[in-house]
């Protein structure tokens, strides 16, 4: 199947940078994409019980917070390293910045490394366009979109694409990042209003996506502006402190998360007392659980990000990449003899540098 | 200082595979490796109570272990991918490798990607020397080093260079092993022994360097073997069930480690009971602790390797590498506007690929 020019070594690694992970997406298309994504998701959460989990492990600075998110399965382990830092549009870089590491269980050979930034946007997009699938009311078609940044364009054209979204309305405090978005999805085919208001964007809404970015509790959400069967895809409140939906809507609703002793600490639920009752997204999907149990239900996708979401990403794009012969290889590993390591300080040419 | 074809915009990431950081142990030196790693390890030593640190996050796979080491400080952050698996010689692999990130505390942002499979040999020599430029004896010059496989040629050397260490006492189950590490060490200046057991190697030796890789409690060191005023490094006993000292010998001496809670889960000192005394090589190296009382004490240093180490080394090549301007820029972020991430899948001849 390989026909890079130098074929994989034994020891060699596949490697994306940012650019070879643009030209991927612009290769395979962006519906491919949600397609694959979604099927990888699938195969995995159906998996969900054989996978080793565990909380992501967060390193909390006064600027951000810098977090790894390892997980395995009896063949693959992943991790992420992933950051969240709001002040970093001021200084021009990304708030989220993400790198992948994909290895072989058996060895511990890394067998991918890679940009995340872009896949994680892909892949958490994804997630939530396969949690409305499996939530939302069937032919939903307007989805109110209240926070236009870095992650409101995946949003739309996922639900476009797994859900049959066709038409948006969208708000964010900032009406710059509306006409951001506006303008990059001409040409999807998504009917777009720009709205005045959050209370705007939701009138006529069957899905509420919320994906703000602020540090704080926020409470711009009035719970009277809810109507029932609404599905809220609540993507901003991800971590200690930072919540987006106010208690009062989270009690009124189903809520469904993808690992619960994380998205207790990090997501909308943190309000709510460890009791509160949630659903596993993975038992819907597996149909161990019903989802919604009526039409008029208001269900909430209590979204944090899980590292088997980012385990499905990398898998896909090892796979991928290797099909269409993209990324590079580089050499992470000393192709000495095992146990002679010092023999790889003996090159040609070069006798040990004593 | 940068002279780089293409100097390092700011969103670039410094990278290092193994044959570049081969090239820049050769370009430096091993003699100069040593002299930077030990004050770069010093430094970092003594600021040991401003670090964030935690044991190690590791996966136990039935054929081996795979860990994440992390740890910063208020300006930088580090993570070490490792494995372990001692199967993997058979397969033509190394028991262990790894991969080192190096980030912007401040922004997440990643600073130095590299090979840290080579890096790793180096500063686990390092901080065993640098371990026993406290604790043996002054004026040692016969050093024992049991278990000749791929960390013992880095033992030899640095202990060499920054003990002062004259000659080698080896041994090995597998007299091959201690072959290869004989030639690999000609016309480093080392007067080296192979010996027939670890008890003749232990003859003579001031100090005894235990660098072996069996997966068991291994039991061959004889109680009678020591002398008084000998120092012993165990590198070799680093995980849950791998040690490589009997508890009566450990019962005998003073021991040190690195980090304690991670020492007692899987050092040699795993099993002795928790409340077993040891002291923190920190304290020693910044001088809060006198490490041998007398001549005749003799003096364990119990390491399993800690992230702090691993800190010291990425610090160094990244200080080093840009300095020497050796390594690549790799793009491992978008360069869009920062809120604008799906603007980075409209590249120039590209519409967006929806």
């Amino acid at each position: 199947m390989d026909t890079h020019d130098h074929p994989p070594p034994h020891h060699a690694t596949l490697f994306l940078d940012t650019p070879q992970m643009i030209e991927w997406v612009q290769r395979v298309g962006l519906r491919h994409c949600w397609t694959e994504l979604a099927a990888y998701l699938r195969a995995d959460f159906a998996r969900w019980p054989v996978f080793h989990k565990s909380a992501r492990m967060a390193h909390h600075a006064p600027q951000g917070v810098l977090e790894l998110m390892p997980v395995a399965d009896e063949t693959l382990y992943s991790v992420k390293y992933v950051n969240g830092h709001p002040g970093n549009p001021a200084l021009g870089l990304p708030t989220v910045m993400a790198l992948g590491l994909l290895a072989d269980v058996h060895t511990g050979r890394p067998l991918l490394l890679c940009e995340m930034t872009l896949l994680t946007a892909l892949r958490t997009a994804a997630v939530s366009a396969l949690a409305a699938q499996v939530l939302a009311r069937p032919n939903s078609r307007v989805m109110a979109l209240i926070g236009n940044g870095a992650q409101s364009e995946f949003q739309a054209l996922a639900f476009q694409h797994l859900v049959g979204i066709d038409t948006l309305r969208v708000f964010d405090t900032d009406a710059s990042a509306s006409q951001k978005l506006f303008d990059n999805l001409q040409g999807s085919g998504l009917h777009i209003t720009v709205c005045a208001s959050a209370g705007e964007a939701m009138e006529h809404a069957d899905i509420v996506t919320t994906a703000t970015a602020h540090a704080t509790r926020a409470a711009w959400l009035q719970p009277d502006w809810l109507r029932p069967g609404m599905h809220l895809n609540a993507i901003g409140g991800d971590s200690p402190g930072k919540t987006e939906l106010p208690p009062a809507v989270l009690q009124r609703a189903r809520v469904f998360v993808e690992y619960p002793p994380q998205t207790r600490a990090e997501g909308d639920i943190q309000q709510l007392p460890p009791e509160f009752a949630v659903t596993a997204l993975w038992q819907v999907l597996q149909g161990r659980h019903p989802g919604r149990h009526s039409r008029d239900d208001i269900t909430v996708f209590d979204s944090v990000g899980f590292a088997l979401e980012d385990f499905s990403a990398l898998r896909l794009v090892h796979d991928s990449a290797r099909r269409l012969s993209m990324g590079t290889w580089v050499q992470l590993l000393p192709t000495t003899a095992p146990k002679n390591l010092f023999g790889a300080l003996r090159t040609e040419g070069h006798h040990a540098p004593f």
